[in-house]
């Protein structure tokens, strides 16, 4: 994806994980923290962070470090998580339901206001006090509801027909599980996660370990 | 993690995606590709991938592009996908169920050999024909048995508990969703996965969506 001229797709990976560490310092009273201890936390150089960070203005002082706080609060503007963001969940099968747990669980700010699924024996049944409603009434609830993102959780097969749904619902951006590269269409921001990429990135590590 | 001089990690997470790509024009029956077709696949430019897969050798030739099974041979050749990996999952929850489930249906080569839990109400069911085992017994499971990765399914505040167990026992490699960063300790590679990285960098897409 490439939306921003300015702000390269690496640095915008490197966010989150930044944002992760300024959270739990934050929780910690931690107030200020210096790019090498920051570096030491997300291993990535100090050089590279000073980088990173200055794209969103000058926040650190030679000698003194980041503000953790105001660091956190810009981080989250960027990323645009100051306001929430309304989910609506496609497959409730053991991955969707993990979704919607994980959601409930971590990610307050990302309400799940609608779970579908094909299967007769899970529609109508609660998940997180949330009844799964059949995936044919998907369309209309798009048009009834304001929805921001779509989370597709269905096999490998059923993805590309429930991703062309919530385009045409005009989802604001579709978060896909299937492992199945959902094509962007119609300027719909897609995150693809592949779960084996990491797995395969781990055994390369595990065969290629020197320790 | 940094283990080898002369390939990146950026390559190295790379490579899942090509191999990916490789697979379904293989199942497609496509014998060659080139660079510039691969770089549409994948939304790398051509020249990255003909520098990325110049590191293992001289495949593509000019004008003819790459083989697609030499190449895909290759790939999993160098991530280590020749050989099986046994894994256990500790955490039996909606994550756990659904990364079992995944690895049954989509990941074969990645046999579950052990699922764990400390919830008595999962211990001894069975999850795609494995019974839950209580996760006091996993020190004596990983010490009868040949354990490639350790697959971290618990809450957050249980997670590095679970590390160490799986450390102690001599895995080859953890792969960690819980949301805390497991920490590599006496050299085994961890891969922790941190599934709201991707739904705040599509959260950044979607308020600087230009379409």
């Amino acid at each position: 994806m490439k939306r921003n001229g300015k702000i390269s797709n690496a640095v915008i990976r490197r966010l989150p994980r930044y944002l992760r560490i300024l959270e739990e310092l934050s929780s910690q009273d931690v107030q200020r923290i210096s790019s090498r201890d920051l570096s030491e936390k997300t291993g990535y150089t100090a050089s590279q962070i000073r980088q990173d960070l200055n794209h969103f203005g000058g926040f650190g002082q030679q000698g003194y470090g980041y503000n953790v706080n105001d660091l956190r609060e810009e981080i989250e503007k960027i990323l645009g998580l100051t306001r929430e963001y309304r989910l609506v969940i496609v497959g409730c099968g053991r991955l969707g339901r993990a979704i919607a747990n994980f959601n409930y669980t971590y990610n307050q700010g990302f309400p799940v206001i609608g779970m579908f699924d094909v299967n007769p024996e899970i529609i109508g049944k609660t998940i997180n006090d949330i009844p799964v409603a059949d995936v044919r009434t998907l369309p209309e609830f798009l048009k009834q509801n304001s929805v921001d993102i779509g989370v597709i959780c269905v096999t490998k097969e059923a993805a590309e027909g429930v991703a062309d749904i919530l385009i045409k619902g005009k989802v604001q951006g579709i978060w896909n599980f299937a492992p199945w590269d959902v094509e962007e269409a119609e300027g719909i921001p897609v995150e693809n996660v592949h779960l084996s990429d990491g797995l395969q990135a781990l055994i390369y590590y595990i065969n290629h370990n020197e320790a």
